[in-house]
């Protein structure tokens, strides 16, 4: 992980919490100074340390939150 | 990847498709013969490959779908 910067621009939300600390959150992030995505990610405490996580554009989170609302999830 | 032995039991929706195929997609999947997991990740066209992904628990999909409907995605 390396040479990657990146900027958080916004956090929108917290997903969940493991009991070391680690957060899987959604937020708005721009990697090594490029355009802006939507990024869904495992976090170590204060964001020392960056997990598994993957990028998303808007039109990926209006198919992913539609998908998600066709679901019986309760 | 090698020697990760993984079962799609739920394919629950496609989210994106990329210029070469590649898909993004929601499934429930078994890794290893584990219990299943909800997975959002990118697949090559017709599987052949994985790239990066991660799983989710229910609880963490139900969160998520909270906060994208809190979102003003359109």
């Amino acid at each position: 992980m390396a040479n990657i910067k990146y900027e958080i621009l916004e956090k929108i939300g917290k997903i969940s919490e493991s009991p070391k600390g680690w957060t899987k959150e959604l937020n708005l992030i721009s990697w090594n100074g490029r355009a802006a995505k939507y990024d869904l990610r495992d976090w170590a405490p204060d964001h020392e340390k960056m997990g598994k996580g993957i990028t998303l554009t808007k039109e990926e989170l209006k198919r992913l939150r539609d998908t998600l609302n066709g679901m019986n999830l309760g």
